[in-house]
């Protein structure tokens, strides 16, 4: 990887930092430069406008998810085990790649969903791609025989994500102590829905 | 109800639908006055600072909330019945009063839960007390028999409080067709397994 490369990177990796706490609505090239004390001419070489930055960030937020959540639960053996991996990985998102704010994903979809542009788009399609993973997971755990044949993959992947939004929510606003907890018991009720009769 | 009384009804109704669109920390006396073609100074006479404006529209969303959701609800029969008539009224809510931006708790959750003070307070007493209505609704379940004495209020609370966040995410960001269908599924699966035996 360049210079150039490397430096993009770093840049981006405080951008995804600094929009969990103010939003890509506040992230602007000035404010970026400044937490990184470098020049605004110089990060305008690197996205040419907030908008560019914007997105920027989301795909930056995307790849490291990639690497620290869906990467790491390949790793598990396919079926169950790999969907409890990718929601034990997911859990620890927000604090593997620092974002002080809470999910990235969670806030921008707040900021963004009323606001048509290619910003939204990216969103949208990063999100789609997050459940369609899920979905295949599901469907993995269909073909090994451990959830049954009339299970629907979106839907377990959209009960799912609402497990994982509503401890982002315990977590982060109510600082429920019991979260953790309750979000395992809560996919272990769903993932026994599925289960095929042994 | 006063001319004064009134007025600032009107006045929080229409703070309410801009926080939805803007957020908390964009609904400034400024804007306010502007959308409601109102003197900042006559706002100032109703609300002291943007906190006591930001406070003020979430108490006014709480009672529309109790208004529109809530009682109505309490019309069904206790047990089942009234939880799944919070659940469907729920799912109205950001239409009977009109949030464009999407629910305002939403919002706000998004924006309060990284700062501290009053406003991030109210809204953690308003939220935990939505969660308390819905673990209520549910022990009326168990008093009714139609749920297991096993069953854990809160934890159903939360689940539920789950889907909604995931219906909420697939109507607005992804504007999925679905979303209401799956919504209906995932409380069905979660409500049968809590059911006992007959």
């Amino acid at each position: 990887m360049g210079k150039g490369a490397e430096t993009r990177e770093a840049i981006l990796e405080r951008a995804v930092e600094l929009a969990s706490e103010v939003g890509l609505g506040g992230l602007t090239i000035g404010r970026l430069a400044s937490a990184l004390d470098l020049s605004k001419s110089g990060l305008f070489a690197h996205f040419a406008s907030k908008e560019g930055l914007q997105i920027a960030t989301l795909e930056r937020a995307a790849e490291r998810f990639v690497e620290v959540v869906i990467r790491p639960a390949l790793q598990a053996p396919r079926g169950e085990p790999r969907l409890r991996a990718l929601f034990d990985r997911w859990q620890r998102w927000p604090l593997e790649v620092p974002q002080p704010g809470g999910c990235l994903f969670v806030q921008a979809t707040v900021e963004l969903d009323d606001k048509p542009g290619p910003a939204r788009d990216r969103l949208v399609a990063l999100q789609r791609g997050w459940l369609d993973s899920l979905a295949t997971a599901v469907k993995g755990a269909i073909t090994e025989g451990h959830f049954r044949r009339d299970v629907d993959p979106e839907q377990i992947a959209f009960e799912l994500h609402g497990i994982m939004l509503s401890t982002h929510h315990a977590v982060r606003l109510l600082r429920d102590p019991r979260a953790t907890a309750r979000a395992r018991r809560a996919v272990d009720r769903l993932l026994v829905s599925c289960r095929a009769a042994v």
